[in-house]
């Protein structure tokens, strides 16, 4: 995309003959790099899923290596919400819960039986108008005696558009607020966010992860202007900083990360197939990783460092993980190469980069 | 089938005398093919194969390597539309979705995660007399929704024959036409349209794909005679001239295809092993084929000749890939080669024949 939209005759040139001698981004040398991700700083994943990753230890207990839960799942989407909760678990939390609507629970309790799937939401045609006050209460309950177990949520993949689910949604995100529970907000969950800025302005555990099109319409709504593909780095700083110091993974060739003050960018690995589902693996991480380097920051023995946000050290473990898993998946499987073809890559991958012992 | 309703006994003759020579199809001298399939060229499938498929670019996004729908599964049957658009992913499309019936989409969905799977289609026995134009109105809103977004369309696999759905189906014809979505038509949608000529007749983006039987009833409804199969390819021609220029393939141990002008033959590889199913995979990968030649037409900077059609194309490639992957899944699992193995082998024999990197 970097390419494509730029307007500048001199940058594509030397785009293009940086492309063509090199062949690939990854071997670009760093003073280009800076240069096309506009004042954004390639972070070194590698080093960063080592830092983050916790040794395993036997003396830990169920749990203590994550809780996870992905709100999504409808009568049209269960494939998201799925990978979203099965990628955590690979990666390796010790728990991931799905809720999601009645329809879609038991397809989804179908795909895996390592997962626990609540069928607590309700779309507006299941329920009429007087009953959803009611109803709305209930669905709130169902989730807040749950709400304080988990380390972090993810809020939107499969989650579909309808106006009552995502009003519940919003509830849930109050919910999550109220409990300091991090969360992560993808898919039609940033449907909601970006109507809605409100429901995470200033709250610094929130991620959002768009891909091309919400970042486009997030810009739009927020600094009421076009995406600026020349600036790019700068703009996510102001965007991010404009909702009050969020994090935002802006997903692309190259992954941009910003929470209003750093911009840090991921452009190692990867796969030329773009099969949906990719963003969900991705969202489950940040989810994982996020919750990791929270535990880390909460460790007195460890210099935490303070510009080292935990949502910035998760977007950028995920986003390399992902990546490399993706890669791994499209030598093995080419032009075939699904989603759940990466998320079986998962587990090698960190193993490569961060052994378990 | 060219031998079983031949009525000469002299090509009879010969071509036992050629099949225990030769041993298979694929060996027969170019004479006698080109005798046997009357008038049609025999097709370089894995030259098609490789012109019409796309190199992988990093630079691309979710999307742009096909959207492919398919419209079928009902309360009888789900296997078929999920041959068909797990295919169409396995192949390379990015996105591959499903419209079905309420009770068959839970189902649909638990065979993959991959699949976007829509319960909107209804059966007659679900809804009453009166319901039915509301109803009706209900299932192309939803459909109408999303068309735009198609690049190709599958209409048929696992339909049934309910006459409220295929009413419904008519009216999706309809649809795809007025936004010039392409489809290939296959199990069920041939009983729909082989009894209403006119959903599809003169759209040069609709492809028919009839098995044995389906073609029969094609050249009696359309042509009002019976399968002649001494002028196999010149009847193809007049049957696809007939219905207004419609690509046709037909199936059998040699596939004909045919758009009313020329006539092209896929004979290469294959399998003995007639288990139900593949002609789904050969219609999801049909849409993906078609797709790609599609955008190579719309590519300014190809030279796409008028004659390459790539409704034709798409047939071709298609029809050879399924044959490789056939012929290689056989291989491993012989007798009991199925057609999910034979889905696995999709990968594989595209690389072969066109190396994704």
């Amino acid at each position: 995309m970097l390419v494509k939209h730029s307007s500048s005759t001199v940058l594509r040139r030397q785009q293009f003959l940086v492309r063509t001698l090199c062949g690939s981004r990854t071997h670009l040398p760093k003073l280009i790099r800076a240069t096309m991700s506009s004042k954004s700083e390639a972070a070194d994943a590698e080093s960063v899923l080592r830092t983050v990753t916790p040794s395993l230890d036997p003396k830990r207990h169920k749990g203590q290596a994550g809780k996870i839960a992905v709100i999504g799942g409808c009568r049209e989407y269960t494939g998201a919400p799925y990978f979203a909760a099965i990628s955590a678990l690979k990666i390796g939390a010790d728990l991931s819960h799905v809720f999601c609507t009645k329809d879609a629970a038991p397809v989804i309790k179908s795909y895996s039986p390592e997962l626990i799937v609540h069928p607590v939401l309700e779309e507006s045609y299941t329920i009429s108008e007087e009953e959803k006050r009611k109803v709305e209460d209930k669905v709130i309950g169902e989730v807040d005696k749950w709400m304080e177990r988990f380390d972090c949520l993810v809020i939107g993949p499969g989650l579909g558009r309808d106006p009552f689910l995502l009003e519940c949604v919003s509830k849930i995100m109050l919910l999550a607020k109220k409990s300091n529970v991090p969360f992560v907000v993808d898919g039609d969950g940033l449907f909601l966010v970006t109507n809605s800025i409100d429901l995470v302005k200033s709250y610094p555990l929130a991620v959002l992860t768009p891909n091309v099109n919400e970042y486009k319409r997030l810009v739009q709504k927020v600094l009421n202007c076009e995406v600026d593909e020349e600036n790019a780095g700068d703009q996510l700083r102001s965007l991010a900083k404009q909702i009050g110091g969020v994090t935002i993974l802006r997903k692309g060739k190259t992954d941009l990360i910003s929470n209003g003050e750093i911009v840090k960018s991921v452009s190692i690995y990867g796969s030329p197939r773009r099969c949906g589902g990719q963003g969900d693996i991705l969202s489950g991480g940040v989810a994982v990783f996020l919750s990791w380097a929270q535990q880390l920051k909460s460790d007195p023995e460890r210099n935490f460092s303070p510009s080292e946000s935990p949502a910035i050290l998760g977007c950028i473990a995920a986003s390399g993980l992902l990546r490399k898993a993706a890669a791994l998946a499209f030598t093995k499987h080419k032009r075939s190469t699904l989603t759940s073809d990466i998320i079986e890559c998962l587990g090698e991958s960190l193993e490569d980069i961060c052994p378990a012992s």
